[in-house]
């Protein structure tokens, strides 16, 4: 089974076949890969059988039938019910776990797989279901590289951006998070301030057009800042705490004139008020991750 | 005083001399305006004099002595003094006020130097001081068209990308307040990410070997975000609050099993709970602009 032919396609399945899991078996069967599919509610595959998918009628069945076992469902719980549900079939097989979860739970769903005799890789999608498959589309995965090499043909049709970044099958999980994290973090910025300007009439497309390229600049500070953080080194030359504690409030007396939610800037002035109470206004911005860090 | 001579450059006045007063003074001493300074702290004007400028002993004296007076202290209240102080000396100058405040406050200081006869600017420098006159630096002008074309060659000497946004004074405010918003968020976000990351040991370098393109995609969203709020259309097609919903809650969870702060992610998670009960499942992230405007 782990004789690698490269004339005949490799056979996969995958279970759960929401927005996502159709996605995946239809990029698989796009390419030619015997596709074996299995989903909780038997009518969402139709379309995929249609398209000359194999439809199975139990999960061991779908699990015995492919050499990459695909998982992409709500929720670890239902991921970790379908792992045990395939039980001794999964032997010899790569699990390869797309579903969302906390980096724990996809560190418990391998000690699962593992248990069951097959080898397991995270892989955590940047995208969204339509562009799975793009040239452009992210997939981070986490898992042993041995494993991750020997299905690299397979993996990299899911994105043309797709990357082991760690043995830990919890570090892709931690990665996708932490690019989530930083998007809530621009979109609630954005959407608040957007408040303040709509109050005042002025339409975003107008301040997008002499604003746009401020705002596509603001990324260009993170590798400093990582770099600041990675060092633990915070002292700052130029745009110190000090110097954003003004401007953090000027936000804030804006806000709450207008009438606009001022939990955001309050929030923000309350940890930059602290760390400089602490004797760090002479630092950067970076010197916040202590604020954060500690609950 | 209007009539320009472009053959004798335009005598200018700075009043306060902090690290941006100092480098506004020092930009238009590069390109042989002449120079009248005038600062709280008398000292703080020696080097500026030793380059060139003429130090005013008194407000005054300082106004008359430049045709356009650049005002750039610590908060509106000191701006809109100095005003005052100056009273009718300004009469038929134009007063450019730097100085960073609420667009509340900015469109007040506007109306105390109209009512000395003085035509007003609101500039919001969107770099910090060393950048100051730099290809690639952004100042936003709120104000009169006339006004601002009559001294463009000596405002973008402040900036490369200076740009008027509106007639208004409080618009550039506004402006500068939505892209410090936005970094503030971008931030906090990355940050608290970053917290995730290091308690589990990875560095942030190796992070943005793989998700630096991840992070600077983001900003990306911004113009499709600004239209559906300009057009009050939200329905998503893809990536609606739904899908958001349980990856927000995984970051709650994260952080807290690491006990990392919680406050941003459990933030989140309320609102866009919130938005759901309201009905909202399937529409974009934009639908949260309500959420924002509503205190
Ligand atoms: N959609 C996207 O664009 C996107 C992007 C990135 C990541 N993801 C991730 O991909 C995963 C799947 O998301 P989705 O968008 O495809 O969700 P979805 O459209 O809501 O589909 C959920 C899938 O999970 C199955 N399921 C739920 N509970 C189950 C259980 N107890 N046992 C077996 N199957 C169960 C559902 O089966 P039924 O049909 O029987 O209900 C369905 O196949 C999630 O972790 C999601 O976060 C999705
Ligand atoms: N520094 C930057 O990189 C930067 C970037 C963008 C925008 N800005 C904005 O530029 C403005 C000036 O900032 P800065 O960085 O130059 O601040 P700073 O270095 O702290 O200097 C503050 C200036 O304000 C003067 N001042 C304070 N209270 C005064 C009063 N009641 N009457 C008269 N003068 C008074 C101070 O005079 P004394 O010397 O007598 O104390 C000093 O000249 C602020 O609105 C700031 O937000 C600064």
């Amino acid at each position: 089974m782990t004789v690698e032919n490269r004339d005949v396609p490799q056979p996969v399945t995958v279970l759960g076949l929401g927005e996502m899991g159709a996605a995946v078996a239809g990029v698989f069967l796009a390419s030619g890969h015997p596709t074996t599919v299995w989903n909780r509610t038997p009518e969402k595959a139709e379309a995929l059988v249609a398209g000359g998918a194999l439809r199975a009628a139990t999960v061991r069945d779908a699990v015995t039938a492919g050499e990459v076992v695909f998982v992409s469902v709500k929720s670890a719980a239902a991921a970790s019910r379908l792992l045990e549900e395939a039980g001794g079939a999964l032997a010899g097989r790569t699990v390869v776990n797309l579903t969302d979860c906390t980096s724990g739970e996809a560190k418990e769903t391998g000690r699962l797989a593992a248990e069951s005799g097959a080898d397991y890789l995270h892989g955590q999608i940047m995208t969204i279901a339509p562009a799975l498959g793009a040239p452009e589309s992210v997939v981070f995965f986490g898992g042993a590289e041995s494993v991750y090499d020997r299905h690299r043909p397979l993996l990299d049709l899911l994105g043309g951006k797709g990357a082991l970044v760690a043995a830990d099958p919890g570090a892709p999980v931690l990665y996708g998070m932490a690019v989530h994290g930083t998007m809530w973090g621009i979109l609630n910025g954005f959407l608040h301030a957007a408040a303040l300007l709509k109050d005042e009439g002025i339409e975003l497309k107008r301040f997008l057009d002499h604003a746009g390229p401020s705002l596509t600049a603001l990324t260009s500070f993170l590798p400093s800042i990582a770099d600041e953080v990675d060092r633990s080194q915070y002292a700052a030359q130029y745009g110190a705490l000090r110097h954003h504690l003004p401007s953090i409030d000027d936000l804030l007396r804006e806000s709450r004139a207008r009438n606009v939610a001022d939990h955001l800037p309050a929030h923000t002035l309350f940890l930059v008020t602290q760390a400089i109470a602490d004797g760090h206004a002479d630092d950067n911005y970076s010197r916040m991750i202590d604020y954060f860090a500690e609950r």
